[in-house]
């Protein structure tokens, strides 16, 4: 890879770090939906994508959408792109990476003088994580015209709406159809880092998702019985509400660690009124399932279901569970994926490492609408949601790398881009048709 | 059993609820060490003596006192009683049961106009529940001469110590040495409700209690990292407190369900800052280990605490644990124990069942310095500790039969109540120099 890649590589790193300054809360990177710290975001933004001779504009849902142009007036277009808000006291890279990635390919191309038989389009999506309406995606909801009146109706802590949030802002929430996808787009491709352990301790830099997995989330309520703890014998005139879920638990990890892609976690697991020497009445536990495969877990989900049923009813104990999201995996467009692949194999002399996202991404809104694929850049320590979350330079460097090999390959393959097009055309129509 | 002893069944239960209703807290039964409402319980105490034939005084640590006399002015004396304190929000017979029943054995006799070959001493304790100074048994540690000043400095939740409490309620805690045991004592007995379900699961009304279990209270710290549910995979990437947690919680119910007499309770479990999509990374769970046998309770403790490590160890989570509490059990005196259980037979027409006791009993601070034993009385759905605590009637009946008995076996048992006292010497001077 070139010297200027690996500058550029760093300049990625250090806007990223520059942006993480623009925070709600002093010494913290907090952001959320159209927080004021936003304008000085999409401010820094702007002055990159123009110095690369892209236009720039705010959506009316408040997502940075620049454009560097194709080669021809009604070239296909190419989005890429990633969110700007952050979670509480989060850190520099959940999202920002991929929107500070996309510009700065798209800076790579014009530096070298290039055009594409296809625009790019670099989207910073408002909204992501949920923080501020206790409801993700609002941002790339927009641009698949599903940011809709009920969701614009929510209200924050303040009770202020998100079309509300909208006006303060000085946008306009009449103008949200505007926000919805230019029909030439044929894809979407989300650098993002991984959140997770895997590619670290497998020593690589880079892997393509193949799949978003679906999830399921439940709650599962034990009933027993208090009983003092010392004059209560074990057995049948014990009815540990603890000892039911405690078996439940067990086999939710064996079960998982046994099923393939299949992950499965207990997160909390409450005891009402506890007390040392009393026997739990009661235990209230959550139940986190995600698979890229929905008949693996909602066979999972099934399983666990009569596996805590058959646990409590031995103990004399009673279950009630209940379902609070079910959610199913969505996979990512195989045409561009596996370009991203090649790109990845091209760039870093192996075959590219295929992973799960165990986590949802604007990937998983948009590929409603539009082909999309994504590429996960490993996470030091698995850390991300906290101050410490990291990326390193030469990771960075290998997916600016990997990107502009895509980018070529898009330019080269006439064929593939033809095909990409048309894959686009149906996919739009079957999902205006579903 | 005679109609008499029904109507006297029938007056002690009546005694116990109205004492209920001698309380701190209006609406409720809640009667700490030296509260005022303790003030109505031994007018009402000192009235029933009186009507007996009995002497009364309160103690310098305001235990209630009374003396039915022998045949003759030195005769040896046995000594039957509990506590009159609650815990809070309290039923009517935890305790109060026990000193009621001691008051109307006393008056049959009297009503009979039969004098014994030894004396009888009721007492009722100021304080076995440890409510007001977090520190139970108060009353009958005085009469074993251990209520010493490290204790009369205890402080209540307003700074007053239980010297303190002592001087308001207007006694003299320099008079403390004074409550110790009468040297004629020869036995203590206390009848007390079981506080469990065994005896109401088995038919039957009444129990000689054999042991009081040793306890062993500890807590573990299961240390793993949080990570997201979604992007850890199983397996060595992830440390789970919670699975490792769990694991251990099955082997409590399981090791403790195969070791005869054996009870063991994980009563709480904490997961600190725990999500429901992060896997725990922290577990705090108490354990309670009850036995009659010291050894099997110390041997549980060790196998807990290495299995404990071994599943934490195959987590890559790390285990600490610190015990809080480790009293051995406390066996009854087998003479006493022996004539308690041949009366329940003679009674009952049936061997009597034994029972160990899982709870502690003021029966375990006696046993220090004088032969004790205990009848437990059938607890209509185990339930203690709570205002809908219940005795039957016929089960007071019988247990103020089998008392009638166990005291005539003991005038006309002159070799055992010679025995008895020779016993309770030996044990007076051998507790002096262990």
């Amino acid at each position: 890879m070139s010297a200027g890649l690996h500058a550029r590589a760093q300049d990625v790193i250090a806007r990223c770090r520059e942006i993480a300054r623009c925070t709600e809360v002093p010494g913290e990177t907090t952001r959320t939906f159209l927080a004021p710290s936003m304008r000085q975001v999409h401010k820094l933004f702007s002055g990159w994508m123009r110095n690369a001779g892209m236009s720039d504009q705010i959506d009316a849902a408040g997502s940075l959408r620049g454009v560097l142009a194709g080669d021809v007036a009604d070239a296909p277009r190419l989005l890429i792109g990633s969110h700007l808000d952050t979670v509480a006291n989060a850190g520099a890279f959940d999202g920002i990476l991929g929107v500070v990635m996309g510009v700065a390919l798209c800076e790579e191309l014009a530096a070298a003088g290039k055009t594409m038989p296809y625009a790019i389009e670099v989207a910073g999506f408002s909204e992501e994580e949920g923080v501020r309406f206790a409801k993700p995606f609002l941002g790339s909801l927009a641009l698949i015209g599903e940011l809709d009146d009920a969701m614009l109706s929510r209200t924050d802590a303040n009770g202020i709406s998100v079309a509300q949030a909208i006006c303060n802002f000085g946008l306009d929430p009449n103008d949200i159809a505007n926000a919805v996808l230019d029909p030439a787009v044929f894809g979407y491709v989300e650098f993002h880092i991984e959140q997770g352990p895997v590619l670290e301790s497998e020593g690589r830099a880079l892997a393509v998702v193949d799949a978003i997995a679906g999830q399921t989330r439940m709650t599962f309520t034990f009933t027993g019985h208090t009983n003092h703890a010392g004059t209560t014998p074990m057995g049948v005139l014990r009815h540990d509400a603890l000892a039911a879920g405690a078996a439940w638990v067990v086999e939710v990890e064996r079960y998982a660690a046994e099923t393939p892609g299949l992950v499965a976690t207990v997160g909390k697991l409450d005891i009402p009124s506890a007390a040392g020497n009393v026997i739990p009445g009661k235990v209230v536990a959550t139940l986190d399932v995600r698979s890229p495969q929905d008949a693996t877990r909602v066979a999972a989900a099934k399983h666990l279901v009569a596996f805590a049923e058959s646990v409590a009813s031995a103990r004399g104990v009673t279950l009630q569970h209940a379902t609070s999201l079910d959610q199913s995996a969505v996979v990512m467009d195989n045409t561009l994926a596996s370009a991203l692949a090649e790109s990845v194999s091209r760039v870093t002399g192996n075959p590219a490492r295929t992973l799960t996202s165990g986590a949802g991404h604007d990937a998983m809104i948009l590929a409603r609408r539009v082909p999309s694929a994504m590429l996960f850049l490993r996470t030091p320590g698995g850390l991300s949601h906290h101050p410490d979350e990291a990326v390193l330079v030469e990771d960075v460097e290998g997916a600016l790398a990997a990107g502009l090999e895509f980018l070529a390959r898009l330019r080269d393959d006439k064929a593939m881009l033809e095909q990409l097009v048309r894959n686009a055309h149906a996919y739009r129509h079957e999902a205006a048709h579903a």
